[in-house]
């Protein structure tokens, strides 16, 4: 396999509405350009209290106004459905070991999965943190809920997620969206165009 | 005059790569909507106090090294010259108070002198903040050194920046670049589409 047809590596939390809006547009993006995309749900709490940092909507009062303004803005600007969950941010490790169980079976289910998460949180306003919340989302996909709810709870369930956030920190990765490119690193929904550019040109 | 075809307002700092890039693009694409646009330098330094945040560089390690790299792969990106500075971020109350100034004399001039001292800061890697660096950029461009040294001092001058910077904050600037279109805040030079898209529909 050439350099050049390496997968993406996109690191995201689903408590983060730039994450959703990116991960409706990055696996296309990628194919169109013939690569794949390794999905690397992680925990931005984690990440802020290790670099410092906290979410958009609770930092300052006029830049947490102006960011939900631009979530919904930057959705229609994509053409994705969008509305703000009444609870935000939330806890994300339940679903994200979810995840990485599933992805341990089967990719395709552990992506159709995450896709199901976000816009349960984004377009129904489901509380995603709820364990049940997460086993119900499976369970409409044919995930077998007894074996997820042991999943969930189960120490290497626990132990890969840890793994994942901590070489995510070990990579330079300190919000989300994050994706890396041939080792190219991209910040945020808005660099998808440059994304799109470096696919395009290997670099520019 | 309809409400179309109002001033687009564009709040910047001197200290501030992105402000920069979009300096450099924001009047044309305008224009190519009939639209003129209000140039108000601000200082960010006070912004930042004001709401508890920091310069980009100036924030945990992995966020600063980003940055670094993205200011310039987002000027090869928008096709824009740009060196970092060495000396960054830097104060640019002596900048922002001759532009105020010289705009209130004249008001083409003023933009022109705008667009020397960002391209002296991101081209040239002049140090700004040196009111001897603005006189000399002043000269270049016709204004009287003498004159401008005066102003440069001028309790109205510093009067008039104060004023500037706290409409900024009382509008809910929180960083820079940040343009209101019509009323509808857009902030980062990443957001040039969202703003174009915005004055072809007159909203999204």
């Amino acid at each position: 396999m050439s350099e050049s047809a390496s997968p993406l590596d996109f690191y995201f939390d689903f408590s983060s509405p730039y994450s959703y809006l990116l991960s409706e547009k990055i696996d296309d993006l990628a194919a169109r350009y013939g690569r794949k995309v390794r999905w690397h749900p992680i925990l931005l709490g984690i990440v802020f209290k290790a670099t410092g940092s906290a979410p958009l909507t609770l930092q300052n009062a006029p830049k947490a106004a102006y960011s939900l303004r631009d979530f919904a803005r930057s959705a229609r600007f994509m053409g994705i459905p969008y509305r703000h969950p009444e609870k935000f941010p939330l806890a994300t490790q339940n679903a994200a070991r979810a995840y990485y169980w599933l992805h341990g079976q089967d990719c395709a289910l552990a992506r159709q999965f995450a896709h199901a998460v976000f816009r349960a949180l984004y377009i129904e306003g489901l509380d995603v943190s709820a364990p049940e919340t997460v086993l119900e989302i499976g369970a409409k996909i044919g995930v077998d809920r007894n074996r997820l709810e042991t999943a969930l709870q189960s120490p290497e369930m626990k132990e890969k997620l840890k793994q994942e956030v901590d070489a995510a920190l070990a990579l330079g990765v300190f919000g989300a969206p994050y994706v890396v490119v041939d080792g190219e690193p991209f910040f945020g929904a808005d660099r998808l165009p440059q994304i799109e550019q470096w696919l395009a040109s290997g670099g520019f």
